[in-house]
Parts: structure tokens; C-alpha cells; sequence
């Protein structure tokens, strides 16, 4: 039988500011990439939403970034890569230590935003900012599992250093030819329609293709797929994913296996 | 044969800015309470500080605090008990992530500045935020073992709540009559003579007694004594304090046994 | 004719998170009391903001916090008066550089939050940031106005100081009989109903008194009336006061006489 | 006679940290690049530099930067130019705030660290970012004069829109055949003896001219040479070079007239 996981990115409000319904997300998803504090997420609402997810079984991973809170981590920063090394382990262990404090603990690390982009890409400034990402988590504890943009350089050094590897694809965006992700700001980039996009999930997830923004189809071999959007119906598309899945009989489940996580 | 733990409070530079000696305090030092980001360290500098208090036998420590770069979290913080619970847990997990990131791990809790003296006293603000920090140290690891002053209400409600407590002392400052640390603003409020620093160390370990800013007997029983202070000859007060007990044939070590820490 | 000022928080959102609908409530008010980037505030949406503010003609105020970004200026903070001149005179000077940069300036200071209602109280605490703010605004410019809490311990001293000083009333907050603000913690604080606000507010406007939580009358002789509150409906409630003062006569505009400024 | 300006990085501390010897440099320098916060700077702090500075005559400039407390500004920062333009009106406005509280204006801008570096270059992201700093100067007060690197692309721009434009040549840093700086990791990139930095200042006031790192002359037409290292021995540099352009007859004063100003 087919499977897939569900990840969406959780925990992104900071003190005051909220954003996004994280428990309506947390009842579609199988895992939880939770801010760790850089990019957004107070200690406090952390806390809260890692004790949601233990609760439903959802596996929670640190949602990792570039030192960003006014950029909310979009915007590439010129890291040295052994100061790269120490925000991620300083992060990680963080929302470990709220993990641990609701019961549970970080089971994977996720790279989110200019950090995530930039390390999928195979130039110099990529391979540094990857190689710094996978010692942290080496150091840090080598079991935990890494998530990152199917085909992309970063996942290629991950799995060379001997880190076990989640390739992802996005329920909502454009893909070119050649399986990168259309930049956000070009026309088409991001999908709307929740009918389209479910079709999607369910061709990429049956066939591992999806047809690109030219009509060519595109192989992404993708065991965890991403479903939080920006848009204001991020759970209304999340809850089409899931359900156009399951009708399907598509097994949904965590990419790793814990105990107490969902099944 | 009598037994101390010394320690010293390190980590805190941040970025660019260093502060203290870091290297020399740990060759005197058998705790090190170190700095987790929110009054002080960088991940860099603190993976960098852990790796050589690992290297050398020493126990690190969460030096937990109010989350106050711009004022080194020296003022009191308003937080509400669930705030603090929440950032208690995010600063020892991410020190206990570059911890793990450098072979060893965290093995105690200090709480700095404004939140130790506020948690000291026996007021209801004092208990709020005692009891805050007893349930983050509970929920993240009950085994951690919370350093606070002799004598204090803290340790009180640590103690009941079911923790390992470690009674401090201070070698440089002044203690009132009742065995309160003088306020740093008040005359005679911190001292600066290593050899009588020395001495008062000496006759705290040896006596459980220190003689008050008004010349009366206090008893103050300690297990740890913190030799660093904010000087520029803290590095050389420290050594006079370790060479005097090493003299006088006090054994130093950790209130903590762990493999690899200093005997 | 009787005459009012109308006053909003606004540009109290952050880098990637928004709160409130500042254009809507720029439509209703006279007076904008601007975030400065210590409570809230990135400097892009700032200066949209105060541009926003301009182009209507409503006067720029600067909101000015404790430094405390992730408790949203809401949690009292123990710093020194030297630390807060420095920071209030930071952040009305900030707040100028975009009003300029918009074409406009910062014509008024209204602290926020803890700050507030720190400085309202007659204490020692209160005295000692209260006399702080004071030294900032007149070390800026002594021409800026500051608003506060109707009858408090601040507008006393600042008037005293040569200040000119312009009390504040609250549209949807219960009063004491003694003429202070009903804590938000307890129940009945926050008014909810839109009729019910409007009519206190005109009340409030033509006779200078309002109805306190226990049924007694209070005098509050304010010059300005804050319309925001945390409620969803915030807006409705500021367009509802708007509208009963206009159909009863009273005349809207700004404290202050600049040029642009609403009349 | 020959006329020139010295200059110095000043309020490079945070709060508890502190960097650097202010008060003898502002006995050397003619105008004082002080941070504003974004890079380094405590509102406290800073109010006490720029006073420390009026009260010598010594010019007060905005030294504007990235967001970038953890990195000192010294790492570049993806900031979109909108966002740019907002975080320099903020800064140029904060220290003119402080800078009044003092007596006294900010006079001019200069950038810092990777923000100086990056609208340096003639390539695109430096046009961007080069636009967004002369946008922000336009806006917040057209006769603020602005401090770049001789012959970069950020002053033509900031020239062909209007600005007044002061060229800064490096008393310490090795120069390239086409007029660049060398960077600083390579080798030779930074000069340490008092008297050959003394004596190239010399060469390049009197002359126009600096000797490169492969032995050219290179034109660098200077109107304000920066004395400010990095090195422990910053400021014996500094009154080196004070002292030999002195001797030589060179007039030190401001590239910018005011009253009070150093002449």
C-alpha cells in the first residue's frame, strides 16, 4: 500500500502576533515542523503546540532558520558556516527541551525558508550553509532525520554524511522541468484551487510525477509533502490533501516511527 | 574530608563581544554555568565553551535567565509564570543541544541576575517565578539538579517539589546578618582583596560560617561557591580561592557525578 | 462648541505578522499613536503607516514601550532611569525618521502599555520611569506634547516639568470610583457592546464624568479618548464613538495644531 | 593648505558590552560614525557618545546598518529594499533623537560593515541596496551628507541623485590595483605599524595617491580617512596619523560646517 506523510509549519506566531489555526493544521498532518524561535515561535506558544502534537500523535520536528525574526527567516544571511553550525544546534535542542518538558521529543529537523532554499541549490554558498545544517545535526544527535527539497543538494550531502533523508515535495507550488520549485514571485508559482491541488498530491503520490509549469512531467520522489500554505485557506486546502488521500487508500503516516506517533 | 564545588558563570560575550576569560576561569572551576541567549552567548561562542568545559572535566550548567540581551538580564522581568516556564525549558534545551553537539550535556540549572535574586526572596513575585522555574526543570528533566543561594526560598520549594538542590555561596560579596547577599549599590557590597576572599572561602567551608558586613557569625551552608565576579582580576580572585582550599586540603569537585567531570 | 480627540494604536504588527486594520481606524481617529519597534513595529510598515496618517490629515503620536518585543511592551521591566531617557529619546527619534521620511513628524509621546501604567501610579517605581520619560521628551523637543492617563501621577509631573500635558479616557474600559482604569484581569473591565461605549464616551465628552464600576459618578476630565481595544471588533466600536459624537455636535480633531493636520 | 577629516567607528557596545575606547578616539577624529543600534549601540550608551562628542566639537554621523545584532552587521542580509529603506530612516532617526537629547544633529550617514561593502560593489544587488540607503537620506533630510568608499558605485549614485557625497579612504587597509580594498581575510589586507599607517596618510592627503598591495600607485581621492581598527592598538594609531598630518601642516576639520563643529 501506498504512503505518504503530511508535514505543515507550525508555531510560526511570536508573543503577541499569531498566525496560522495550529491545531486545526495539526488534526490533517502526521508531522509538525515547529518554529524553534529564529525565524518566529515564543518559548510559551512552542511549548503549547508540541504538547498538541504529542497529543494527537503528530511527530514534531525543529522547524530550523537563519537568525530572522524581522524577515521571518525569507531573507538569505551571510552565516558563517560555524556560526550556522551553532544556531542549529542551539534551536534544535531548544525545542527539544520544550519537546521533552510536554512529553515528547524532536524526532526530525526541517530547514525553513532562505535557509531551506539556499542549501538545495548545488553552488559554493549552498554547500557550506548544507555542510554546516547536517554537522549540527550530526552533533547533535545523528538519529534525527533530516527533511528537505526532493533532488536537492542538501538531501545529495545529508545522505553522503550518513543522515537519513526525507525528500519533500509542496502541495501548493509550481514545479519547473527540472523539479525545482517556480520562485514565489514569478505568475503561477503558487496554486489555489484545494480540488487542484489534492489532484496533485494524488498524482505525485501514486505516479512519484508531477506535470511541471510547461506541461512536462517531472519525477519527485517525495515521501513527506508539505501542505501549509500562506493562504488564508491553508486548512481548508490541508483538509482536501487529506481526505482526497485517504479516499484514495493512500496509508498516511510518519516518515519515522515512534513510539506514540500517529500510524 | 571536607568537600566545594567551585564555579564560575561563562559564555557571556555575545558576537562580536567577549566578556571575561573564559579559559583561565575554567582551569579554576569545576561548574561552569553557562550562558543560553537570553542575557548573554551566541550559539558559537557557548558550542565553543561547552566543548572546552567538556574537554576539561567540567560540569556545565543552564545559566537560565529573563530574556534581556539589552540589560544582561540584571532587571527584573514581569513575565507571567507560563512565559517563564516556556523559556526556562527553551534555554536548557538549546544549551543542552550545543552541549550534546560537544560530547557532554547539562547537567544542573542556575538562574541568573535579576531572576536569581528575584526567586531568593519569600514574596509572592519571588514564588510565582520560583515555582515557574522548578516546573520548566521538572518537565524537561526532574534528574537536573538547580543551583540557588544558600538558604534561599527557591531552594525550599525546589527541594519540596522533589529536586536536587545546591545551596551557593558567594566568595566576593557581603552577607547581611540574617545571611542575605549586601545589594550590589550599598558600601563594602562586594570585595575585591583576593587574599581575603581567600580566607572568607576558607572559613565558609571549613566553619559553615561567614562573618556579616555588621561582624556577626552567619551560618551559611553551601556546596558550591561561585568565584566569579564582574572584575577585571576575577581570573586571579578564582585562583586565590582554589589554590587556598587546595592548601588548606579541601577536596573540589562537582555536586554532580558524571562520567568524565572533574574529581 | 465641545471638542474631542479621537486616538488609536496602530503599526503594531511586526515583520511577517500583522494586528489590526490600521487604514479602517485611520479613517475613524485624529491622533495615531505609532508603535516605535520596542513593543512593536517594523520600520517598512511604520513608515507606511505614518504616511497613511499623513495623507488623512490625523497627527502622529509616538507610542513609545519597555523593550520588551516578545512580551509586547506589556510586562514591566526594572530599567534604570539612565536606560530609559536613552530609550525613549531612541524611539520618538525613530519614529520621526519615517514620520519625516513621509513628510510629516512626530508631534506627541503616549507611552504604551506597562509603561503606562507604570508612570500613572504616585509610587516610587512609577516616579522614577515617569521622570524619565519626561527628561526624554523635553531633551528631544519640549514642544512635544505627551498624553496619559487622565488625572495620573504622570501628567502631573510632566506638566510640572513645562510640558504640555493631555489626559486620556478609555472608550471601552470600566473606571474605579477613585477614577482608575479597572485592571484587565478582572470581570467587567473591558466594554464590549458598541451602543453601550458610544454613549459612555458621549457622556464622558459633555459632562466630564463617568459612571464607575460600582454605579458612582467620576469625574474624567480627558482631551482625548482612546478608541482601540483588542477586540475583533475594534473597528466597529471606533466607527460607532466616531458617529455619536458627530451626531451630537461634538467636533473631532487632534490636540495639537499642525499644519495638514485633521480639523 | 590641504584639508582633511578623520573619522571613527564609536558606540560599538550593547548594554552590558562594551567595545572600544570612545573617549581618546573622539580626541583624534573630526566626526564620529556612532551606530544606531542595528549593528551595536544601547540607546543609553549612544545618548552618552553623541554628548561626549558635542561637547568636543566633533561631527555626529548615523553609521547605519543591517539588522544584524548576533553578526555585528558584518554578514550581508537579504533585506528587500523597502525594508531597507525603513531600517535606515529608522536608525538615521533614532541617533538624530539621541543626538538632539545631546544638543546636538546627526550630519551625515555612513554605512557599515556589509551594508558598506555590498552598495560598494557595481553589480546588482549593490545598485539595490545602494538606491534603498539614497532613498532613505532623500527622504528623512536631503542635506544629510553621505560617507562611502572612494570611488564606489553607492556615491556616484548617491551623488547623481543629489546628495553630497564625502569619499572615505582606510588609514589601515591595504588597497588593490583598481582602488579596492583588500579584503580582509587575505593576507597583508590589514596594516598594524603606527608609523607606516601614519606615513601612507600622509602620501595619500598630500599626494592623492596610495601605494597598492602589488606595488602601484592607485589614485584615491579622500575628502575623510577612517582611523578606526579593529586592532587593540586602535587608538595609538589613531593619534599617529592625527599627529603626523598636524605636523605636516595638514588642517584637520569636518567635510561638513556646523556650529560647534571641530574646525
Amino acid at each position: 500500500m501506498t504512503t505518504i506523510d503530511l508535514n505543515a509549519d507550525l508555531g510560526e506566531g511570536f508573543g503577541r502576533w499569531t498566525l496560522g489555526d495550529d491545531e486545526a493544521l495539526l488534526d490533517v498532518v502526521t508531522s509538525a515542523n515547529v518554529a524553534c524561535g529564529f525565524h518566529a515561535g515564543d518559548p510559551e506558544s512552542l511549548l503549547r503546540v508540541v504538547g498538541q502534537a504529542h497529543r494527537r500523535g503528530v511527530v514534531v520536528g525543529a522547524h530550523v532558520s537563519y537568525r530572522d525574526l524581522a524577515g521571518f527567516g525569507r531573507r538569505y544571511l551571510d552565516a558563517s558556516p560555524a556560526e550556522l553550525v551553532g544556531d542549529v544546534a542551539y534551536q534544535v535542542g531548544a525545542l527539544d527541551g520544550l519537546a521533552r518538558a510536554a512529553g515528547t521529543a524532536v524526532r526530525y529537523v526541517k530547514p525553513h525558508g532562505a535557509l531551506y532554499t539556499t542549501i538545495a541549490r548545488d553552488d559554493d554558498r549552498g554547500a557550506a550553509h548544507a555542510d554546516a545544517v547536517v554537522e549540527a545535526v550530526l552533533r547533535v544527535d545523528p538519529a534525527l532525520a533530516v527533511v528537505g527539497l526532493a533532488g536537492s543538494a542538501f538531501l545529495r550531502r545529508a545522505s553522503a554524511a550518513g543522515l537519513v533523508t526525507v525528500p519533500e515535495a509542496f502541495a501548493d507550488r509550481a514545479y519547473t522541468a527540472s523539479g525545482e520549485l517556480v520562485p514565489r514571485r514569478e505568475p503561477g508559482a503558487v496554486l489555489h484551487d484545494p480540488a487542484e491541488i489534492r489532484d496533485r498530491v494524488l498524482q505525485l503520490v501514486e505516479t512519484g510525477r508531477v506535470t511541471s509549469v510547461d506541461g512536462q512531467e517531472v519525477e519527485v520522489d517525495a515521501r513527506t509533502v508539505c501542505v501549509h500554505g500562506d493562504s488564508p485557506d491553508a486548512v481548508e486546502v490541508a483538509r482536501a490533501v487529506r481526505t482526497g488521500l485517504e479516499e484514495a487508500g493512500v496509508a498516511l503516516h510518519s516518515f519515522v516511527t515512534v513510539p506514540g506517533a500517529s500510524a
